[in-house]
């Protein structure tokens, strides 16, 4: 997991912030199912996960548009309904435009 | 630590990605006073964050002016001073303004 390479603002960021609950089944596969889904769908600019007592995954897309298609495909509905009654206690999606950035790079 | 509990949107995201290098000295007190001290600022909304091989920690603002107050908060200066040179192979900031919002919360 690595920093994501954005092109330059703007662009949009989805924030998923998630408190699991204690039943693995089938949890890892489906995350790791749907990072793999989300980088071939159009628009898709990049990934940032990480969980301590918290989850934070953070995509990135480049327009609203591209985030509305990837909400209404079909395997990653499925997969949030399963999240819903299967894996979370809680969480929060927010959805935000990127309007600058700066950061600094190995090397 | 929770899911932060942000008012309606607009408010905004500041989304801090980092990868550590392997340097401890100070780093721990520093995060936790840097969240300590963000925490009394006007404007600030919450804060969430997680590390595993990526750290992502994401801080909530009411509005680009108490981000702006933040980032040239003296202390606050002297840390990511000290992020840059002594604790981070590399960083990104995003700035991003929160457009909607929706989850579940427990019970």
């Amino acid at each position: 997991m690595k920093i994501a390479e954005t092109p330059s603002p703007p662009y949009y960021a989805v924030i998923f912030t998630s408190i699991r609950n204690d039943n693995p089944d089938g949890y890892a596969e489906t995350a790791a199912r749907m990072v793999e889904l989300a980088t071939e769908q159009d628009g898709f600019l990049g990934v940032e996960t990480a969980r301590e007592q918290l989850g934070i995954t953070v995509s990135y897309w480049r327009d609203e548009e591209s985030i509305r298609k990837w909400k209404h495909h079909t395997e990653h509905t499925l997969a949030r309904e399963k999240g819903r009654t299967a894996w979370y206690t809680s969480f929060k999606t927010r959805v935000a435009r990127v309007e600058r950035d700066y950061g600094m790079d190995a090397g």
